[in-house]
């Protein structure tokens, strides 16, 4: 038995033209131990974003029914050769039902389950999956509350686990107000973690404090170095995450860091030895990332990923995350969507002017079609 | 006894004054484990460099008998707070005899000895330092020969150390043509280690070439990313070492690994999952690191700094990279020096403007005023 519908996709040519295209489709049958999930929500996060558009010219493109033509800059369009000329489908997560399974048991199990899902293809009307990676939810857990499970969730308890790894004292978070770093402020407050949170405005140090934040720098004051140096030497956090990776913000916490580890030492001209490290989990900023180096040799900037980091951890590690998940999805893990859209509405200007922006405070989450 | 002599000091005022002093000094008989060394060589290597002058003004400096007053921009000035008003000596390392020592046994035991040191303060007629950072020589090696017999060999050890602690499969270079860069080309064709070497011109790479080098690369071609890119593919290295610090050679690195790590695959958006590292070494170019991040998630830009290294290798490690050393003094670890100077030429205008130019291929050593 087939399904019909429609599926997101977005194609870049080697011209430089996107074109995102919300087609009929039909799926076959899954076979194995794949799993159909029919889709009823399934969220845009910034992740999702730098596959369905990266930089193309969002205002100036051409938006008509079911299609978007816009035009990418050159550069970004050579770095990204390998996709040049093919469709690909979009949405890395959500929540829907089971509508049909592989005669694998772990398939056959899931069979008219609510599950979350991991399929990289959500926005669409369904999407396969392999059962693994679909999770049954409680009865009393709604798709909209489990759409978000995985991304988000795992990705801050990562963070946790990686300090832990690296035997850092706590977390220093950029652009923290977000949704993950809502999640990643309730875990460390839950689990005595110190957290350095730097946001870029009033309302969003105030969302973090009412949550129980106690170290909330805002990086538009005038005395923002100061203050996160203060907050350091009070925490002795030496390990930063950082989701806009353009500019500076590494640099400084860097620079930070150092000022704290050798505030009172004797002058070493390598620096101080204790070790610095800043990770950059994203691309909010697509510039080059500037590292002025005025803090000796003790330091590492990476870049952090959750997949990659799944698979170093290891299954014992990811089974644990996964429970915690599911066990506080609607406290620790709860997700608040700004706005709710169509698939349809994808494809809208209004729309895409409004998602694509990646603005702290807004969030949007894709519903089906009636 | 004491012994009477000159020590040289550099000395950075708040108001960005540097001043270099060559001035008379009484050494106190040395105590414990410490001996005293009559200095007889000792090279100006980069890192010495960074401590004497940083980024001070030396072409408009006043020079007179004993003395160089010049300026260090505001900037620099003030990142160095924690050096303000201290004369401090300098010279890393060098060659002498022990000619007094402490009572504890380790230090008598050196006692007329010709020995290599590591004192921090080899620029003087004397230099205090403890027995264990001494190693006495046979009867056949010369002062000169011995006297860069740690900074430059046991960093290029370190660095293959630092590839097989990170499973890497060898290792690209830039600045391969320093003395730095022979001994560890040296070192990767006896311990048939692949190594991909980048120099800035034609008499680089045939010095190179001559030495046994299979990859040398000329930065300045207009090819010269291809070619990097091509010499990966051959050798599979995703480890590089970088002593120039600012600008894009590390970025240029990073993404010459993503493009053949990525070359024949399906697109990723997140880049290759293979791990691609460069380590910054030292800082031949003062501004800052670029790095464009055009090449995924999977990378990693850190600091690497000889003692801290040596710190994390723990004594074993060390005991064994110091014998080989000291085996091959004469071979794999021949420094070569294109200028002789006295102390009191280093305070010299010509001396100081040639030796401050880090040029590759020109590399000075330091023998007492008669």
């Amino acid at each position: 038995m087939t399904h019909d519908g429609q599926q997101l996709t977005t194609r870049l040519d080697a011209d430089g033209t996107l074109t995102l295209s919300l087609d009929d489709r039909t799926w076959d049958a899954p076979t194995g131990s794949t799993v159909l999930v029919r889709m009823e929500a399934a969220p845009i996060n910034p992740s999702d974003l730098g596959l369905l558009f990266a930089a193309a010219d969002v205002e100036n493109a051409e938006y008509s029914q079911g299609r978007i033509v816009a035009q990418m800059p050159e550069k970004v369009t050579n770095a990204m050769a390998a996709r040049h000329g093919k469709a690909m489908p979009a949405g890395n997560e959500g929540a829907g039902t089971v509508v049909a399974a592989g005669d694998d048991p772990a398939a056959q199990a899931l069979m008219g389950k609510r599950v979350a899902c991991v399929p990289g293809t959500a926005y669409g009307t369904y999407a396969t999956c392999d059962a693994a990676m679909a999770m049954p939810l409680d009865d009393d857990i709604t798709a909209e509350q489990a759409a978000s499970s995985f991304v988000n969730p795992m990705t801050s308890l990562g963070f946790v686990e990686t300090m832990k790894a690296e035997g850092a004292k706590g977390i220093i978070h950029a652009a923290a107000a977000s949704n993950l770093g809502q999640m990643l402020l309730r875990i460390c407050l839950s689990d005595g973690i110190p957290i350095i949170n730097i946001v870029r405005s009033d309302e969003q140090a105030e969302l973090l404090r009412e949550i129980g934040a106690t170290h909330v720098i805002d990086m538009t004051d005038d005395d923002f170095r100061a203050k996160l140096k203060a907050a350091i030497d009070e925490t002795g956090i030496m390990l930063g995450f950082d989701p806009i990776g353009g500019g500076k913000m590494a640099d400084t916490m860097l620079a930070a860091m150092e000022a704290s580890a050798s505030d009172g030492q004797p002058y070493n001209r390598y620096g101080s030895s204790e070790m610095k490290k800043v990770f950059i989990y994203g691309a909010l900023d697509t510039g080059p990332t500037y590292l002025s180096r005025g803090y000796g040799f003790s330091w590492d900037v990476s870049g952090w990923l959750l997949f990659p980091f799944l698979q170093k951890a290891g299954q014992d590690v990811v089974a644990r995350m996964r429970g915690r998940v599911m066990d506080e999805l609607t406290s620790t893990f709860a997700s608040h969507y700004s706005d709710r859209i169509t698939l349809d509405d994808m494809l809208s200007r209004d729309a895409v002017l409004a998602y694509n922006r990646r603005a702290t405070g807004r969030k949007f989450l894709v519903l089906p079609n009636d």
